[in-house]
């Protein structure tokens, strides 16, 4: 949509913005009050670049939601009902947080930074506001606050290569999820294997902001030799690779059982964690719907939609396509789909999208690739 | 700023978006995770037609907090440290709503529908998920919800004369902040006397959000004859009003009293509510800061900055202008600013803006106007 983005100080702008514009950005979307790139005019070769290559995003709308004090250790178990008991300093794991109702509210990654302090790296969603609230009425001795800092992220297969000429081949060693607080020159950042895309690769989270161009400008130079370019948080490659945007493939009532993440809620996590009563009774319910992929047969190539489309079996509403995009690789139109239980891999289905566009589509297992 | 807006699900539009567009929309900003409207193209006419005549807005960004059930008036003191007792059905009030440390997390109307069921107005924060804990963790017998109901709001001072014509004369009486269920044909609205501006107005808060495009034209037909048009919420005419710009104008440590809330908050309140104890604390300690105008001496008519500005005393930062802009009315560059409490008006400062450039300015009593 050809619109412009109209200056607020309610959207924020990130600590590398200005090396985005020199770059060439020009699209945005919005993301935890942020601006957020989404594109720098050639869709497909940012594509091939995460890919085959190797791609620099500004992902500073990752925030972090710090929780530091005595008792940050017992909120961040109550606000995860993944049992956490085993989340070593130095590691980060995938958490969904619910509300009390058993909704997934955020689907961060949590590091454990110390054992009195954590980030929840966090999705679109005022998490801060959430965490506070509940350390508050349960009486935690805690701090919960937002530091300004912000993640670049390093994606694609040589991203490994450039992140080792930057920081030294010891980076090689950081498994996945695990992290290391380390000295790039004078710019302190906490060196992560991670990022939202599944073509490897890293995230710098810069601690002072004031360092964003310089960080941006030098990892620009690193990746030269191994032809880096600007990148962003991919539609076409997180939706072959199945993964979560959460706000857009989830609802008001979506639950982690509904989008693959039955393997972070454990049902024996302590009685306090919230949102686990409800989550018991779901489990036992059996959850009414799940997160598949979904081929469909339109003429033409599939951008990014605003909306979700909706699925049939005959004139029986069943589910909807909740992320659209054409697949370079599968070459075929593809999304993710929330979509009743009662229909599995192989499932015809018809689609109607929301410009009334009417088609049909196939089920498939999660992720594409 | 000119980039392009891409297309995610986890931004909403309006169900008056066709019809924005098709009537020249240009930009937008985000807010409550939807599309807002900012501008058609002509700020200068947009704004003196909202002065002098009648402007109609999509403002479906203005989200409804509906809290509903046996315990929903307990829920709604709870969130509020303004004593709502006396607050009648059919009635609406501004309210803060803040967390347990006195923050000020959101500002909403509250709208009383019913003995137990209320609507909050809310700004652009994530209310929800707040009042949801809150609710939960108080084992409160209250649902809480964000029905789907999407506020267009007619301002200006004919704007009474148009809402009369589509709904009849009995809208006269209708006192600031009250409203009434009504039918517009068969569209069900709820008719308010409110709106961000203080130029007058309505704001019809629609039900069915299928109807959008219709009441849209409803409106802008009954407008004709009193040359209504396009407009958005106006940052010139809200900051010569002194309207406060939740998020934009707030930080993370923005009391209710820094922003010229005092009369809204009573300390005397039930001891439950949230945040109560702490705007205790604040009060007897003495808020820091306090929100105030502020007119600066720069060649050229100001707009919108993504960010603050710095106020000086000598080389001590003392504060930051919120919100910037040329004001039609006083010919003049103001802005809004969040100051230490040893200035007061007729204060000289200084002020480096976030391109660097230096000036100085003066503080004034809100509102400009």
């Amino acid at each position: 949509m050809a619109f412009e983005i109209s200056p607020t100080p309610r959207v924020r702008r990130s600590p590398f913005f200005e090396s985005t514009v020199a770059d060439g950005v020009v699209s945005f979307s919005t993301y935890n009050h942020m601006l957020m790139p989404t594109g720098y005019g050639d869709p497909l070769a940012e594509y091939w670049r995460l890919i085959e290559g190797v791609s620099m995003w500004d992902v500073a709308v990752e925030r972090q939601v710090e929780v530091v004090g005595p008792d940050a250790a017992k909120l961040a178990q109550i606000l995860c009902p993944r049992k956490l008991e085993k989340l070593k300093v130095g590691a980060g794991w995938y958490v969904p947080i619910c509300d009390h109702r058993g909704t997934l509210i955020n689907d961060p990654i949590i590091l454990k930074l110390a054992e009195d302090r954590f980030w929840f790296s966090i999705a679109d969603g005022d998490l801060c506001v959430f965490a506070r609230a509940i350390a508050a009425e349960r009486e935690l001795d805690v701090a919960v606050f937002e530091p300004d800092v912000a993640p670049l992220a390093i994606q694609g297969p040589k991203a490994e290569d450039v992140v080792a000429d930057l920081l030294g081949d010891e980076i090689r060693e950081i498994k996945h999820f695990r992290f290391r607080e380390m000295m790039l020159d004078d710019i302190t950042l906490v060196v992560a294997r991670s990022g939202w895309s599944k073509q490897g690769g890293f995230e710098l989270y810069l601690i002072d902001p004031a360092r964003g161009p310089e960080l941006w400008q030098t990892v620009k130079e690193a990746g030269q030799p191994y032809g880096i370019g600007p990148g962003t948080p991919n539609n076409m490659e997180r939706i072959e690779s199945g993964l979560l945007s959460w706000g857009g493939d989830t609802d008001d009532d979506t639950n982690p059982y509904e989008v693959g993440m039955d393997r972070y809620v454990h049902l024996d996590v302590h009685d306090e964690v919230v949102g686990i009563q409800a989550l018991r009774r779901i489990w036992q319910a059996g959850p009414a719907r799940h997160q598949m992929g979904i081929t469909m047969d339109l003429e033409g190539q599939l951008g990014a939609i605003d909306q979700w489309s909706r699925i049939f079996d005959e004139d029986v509403l069943i589910g909807h396509v909740t992320a659209h995009t054409w697949s370079p690789r599968l070459e075929a139109n593809i999304g993710l789909c929330l979509i009743s239980r009662s229909y599995g891999p192989g499932s015809r289905v018809g689609i109607q999208l929301p410009d009334g566009r009417r088609t049909e589509g196939e089920l498939r297992e999660l992720p594409f690739l």
